[in-house]
């Protein structure tokens, strides 16, 4: 039997681990709950990371010792948002969750993006989920970052960005200081405050509800944005996620750079509106023609792996991971 | 000896008591913490209106049996944000640690502010320090409130939205999204980070130093924006405040009031450009000519005990309150 490896996409609404074997052949897969360290702290990385591998091994039919080497791709780790430190203690918990004692590494989840997308190894990344960045990548590895700051700090034209400047326009509007939004009846169904309530008990609710959640749970407001149709104040929040998002990724592009643009995360997966406007800015930019865009590392994190053991992670073999495991994904 | 009653203004950086009598002379002043349920948690309403009114007391060299009653100004308490609810426990509790069992109103802390300025009836108050809010007064009540949502929600113009918009074009600048500014050498030295430390490890030890902290405490970092002289991303964020606030008290502002805008808070307390600023869109808006600022609304939350208790607060009583309290204050 070839050699088997786990590797594992551990995002911020979800983990995903999967067993690959030398020749790129996915064996089995596993999913679980976030995995990041930032925004659902290092004690949920133990779980999730478990979680996932257990169930990777176990769909694979394979004992915990005859994994030959894990890795894991996560938010933070290239960046600067670690607070494991080099040692990595919740990533050697996790993988102890699942039996595993083999050796391991840590990947950027942004880098095992971009791999999920192209085993080219020059090219450029943009994710915007509940976070957003950019990076530049040559040789294989990130050569430049661009914002990954997080909620409070950066992270511009994200999920979290959406849906903050969505509950802030309802604010406003709810408070008579604001333009009236078609946002306003959506966030309020959303939060499942009745649409009949007064203006200012509506607020009040809608304040305490927002007060007791964590800040970074905003981002699910924003699809909001996305179904108030040609409302004037989503469309302002929308196409200030686009400029913000071309901007962040104009500022690591590089058009001597031959590769493609490999694009993940729910706001540049499910929002054309938001992902033409950034292809559209690619190519004007001189970034090229290829643009990818992927549902998560996953794959990449399987490229990852394989190259940290020394296969070399030609198209076919990149074609064997991403069908594979297609194959392994429920229907 | 004349009926005496102790008023709090409890703000989100301290919390003043003073004891009054009904002529409108002030006995003892008592300071202590922060005493914002909304920013410090109800817990430390208890301690801090202890320890403020427990002073108060000593200063005065009253018993806390003879007060015959008591008025708490407070953030949130005519707003959407009191989780105290109608029953106000945790100020039952704060007057108890001070040996009070006398029976208290809670008033809003923005009519204290205004009422602080002015024995007049009607007016308005605009407030920005931590966080911002407009409101304008009627007969002695608050008629209509704007903003006041909270850093997360609104609070345009605050010290929160000034050092957040700080940070965030220091984050910017130093991961080469941004335009470089001279708030970034501000900000390092405030946060402790050495100067000479390279531009990544600078952004990484700032984005961990800021993602320990509570996020409110960012309006910390609102000086440097005043401190930078002419840098242009300063004096944008500056100007943006000024702005803001002005749009917030235009939403409340009836040309039809007669009486005086009465502003407080740190930012418009020191920021001359930004108080500047909105005096000249009061005065344009058609909002009068007398413009009050106060240091904080002890005076007001005084006037406020003496309306509730059937004292006439006419300017001569008013005048009293405001010698007597400031003759009590520290040199």
């Amino acid at each position: 039997m070839d050699a088997a490896f786990v590797a594992v996409d551990a995002g911020g609404s979800s983990t995903r681990a999967v067993v690959v074997d030398s020749t790129g052949t996915c064996l089995g897969l596993g999913t679980a709950g976030s995995g990041n360290p930032v925004s659902s702290g290092p004690e949920s990385v133990v779980l999730a990371l478990g979680a996932a591998l257990r169930e990777a091994l176990k769909n694979a039919d394979l004992a915990p010792e005859s994994v030959a080497g894990a890795s894991v791709a996560m938010a933070g780790s290239t960046s600067v948002r670690s607070d494991d430190g080099p040692e990595h203690p919740s990533i050697t918990a996790g993988l102890a969750a699942a039996g595993l004692a083999a050796p391991f590494v840590v990947e950027s989840d942004l880098l095992a993006m971009f791999c999920a997308g192209s085993s080219d190894l020059d090219g450029h990344g943009l994710v915007a989920g509940t976070g957003a960045a950019a990076i530049r990548v040559r040789g294989g590895e990130v050569e430049a970052t661009s914002d990954g700051t997080g909620w409070l700090l950066g992270d511009e034209g994200s999920g979290f960005w959406i849906g903050h400047r969505v509950v802030r326009a309802v604010v406003a509007d709810l408070d008579g200081r604001g333009t009236s939004t078609g946002l306003t009846p959506i966030v309020l169904a959303e939060l499942g405050i009745p649409a009949a309530e007064p203006r200012r008990a509506a607020l009040s609710r809608l304040v305490r509800s927002v007060y007791e959640m964590r800040p970074v749970r905003l981002a699910r407001l924003a699809p909001a944005a996305f179904v108030a149709g040609d409302d004037p104040v989503a469309l302002a929040i929308v196409d200030g996620a686009s400029r913000a998002l071309a901007h962040t990724l104009g500022s690591v592009l590089d058009p001597g750079i031959a590769g493609p643009l490999v694009m993940g995360g729910s706001v540049l997966l499910h929002q054309e509106r938001v992902a033409g406007a950034v292809e559209t800015f690619f190519r004007q930019a001189g970034g090229g023609d290829t643009v990818i865009r992927v549902a998560d590392g996953v794959a990449g994190a399987a490229t990852l792996a394989l190259r940290h053991h020394g296969v070399d992670v030609d198209p076919a073999v990149f074609t064997r991971i991403t069908s594979s495991l297609a194959a392994l994904r429920p229907a």
